[in-house]
């Protein structure tokens, strides 16, 4: 992507920002979204959430684990209470094992032993089943000590097909 | 928020979702976003980002290392290269030290040492400086062997009073 065009698009949306520089920092809704980095997701828009309202977690597949300390962080000391689960369809944590990325990863470098150290000491967190994928998520999220009891903890998949959120548990 | 609010929210944005069904996995713009869980920031606006055109990776901060397995998975499987760094001014992780949250986390739960244990685990991240925390971040990225060096790598600093990017790095 050429540099101008985000930055082009950067000062036409700074051009009508509008009061939205006073929001504070806690989200007003009290809510914490974690959701895949899939381009095809833009949670706000699919959620109807505006500026201020929600902590969005991203990251690849949406896993509840490694989100863990932004939650914390967020329910501490940014009053939220609520989290939302969202997987999707046609995921790309659907289409791999680790030891298939990692192999490519290796392969890609050959010879390079800094690179094979540094990627079979990691986990990639794929997984087969979607739906088992939200259901485990949110039970890893209510089941741990560090995350608030008061909130609702629910789990959706989002359908990349179709725009639409379909609730799993 | 009323779980109401979203599911009517999502059904209107289903309705006009039109040809988005239709778009693949791999970023159209090769591009990756790292950035900041905060309410405040929606990247896709702030950048220009249709739908399907970028990963957007988020997490408290937006921090680098965090990201590096949601990176790797980018690069190496969905085919994108450049990244995109950006922290926020007025950041909460401009707000706390590791101990203060440990203890504000144990002075919730007194007596249960499933808390304090986990707590006391983790590390949550804060740093002191903004523009300091961008070149960290992009330095970490540059020097990492499992990141592609083909892809470019910049870092930003989003001002939420504003609504404007500047470029740090």
């Amino acid at each position: 992507m050429a540099e101008v065009d985000f930055k082009q698009a950067n000062e036409s949306y700074a051009a009508s920002f509008g009061n939205n520089g006073k929001l504070s920092i806690p989200p007003s809704k009290r809510l914490v979204v974690v959701t895949c980095m899939d381009a095809r997701l833009h949670p706000e828009q699919f959620l109807g959430l505006d500026l201020g309202e929600a902590h969005i977690i991203r990251n690849a597949g949406g896993l509840a684990k490694e989100s863990l300390r932004s939650i914390i962080i967020s329910q501490r000391l940014l009053g939220t209470q609520d989290v939302l689960v969202i997987h999707h369809s046609d995921c790309g944590m659907l289409t791999f094992s680790d030891e298939q990325l990692r192999s490519k990863v290796i392969n890609a470098h050959p010879g390079d032993t800094s690179v094979s150290e540094a990627v079979n000491n990691l986990q990639f967190g794929p997984f087969p089943d979607l739906d088992r994928s939200v259901k485990d998520d949110v039970a890893f999220l209510k089941n741990h000590p560090l995350v608030l009891k008061e909130g609702n903890i629910t789990g959706w998949v989002y359908e990349v097909e179709t725009g639409k959120i379909r609730e799993v548990v």
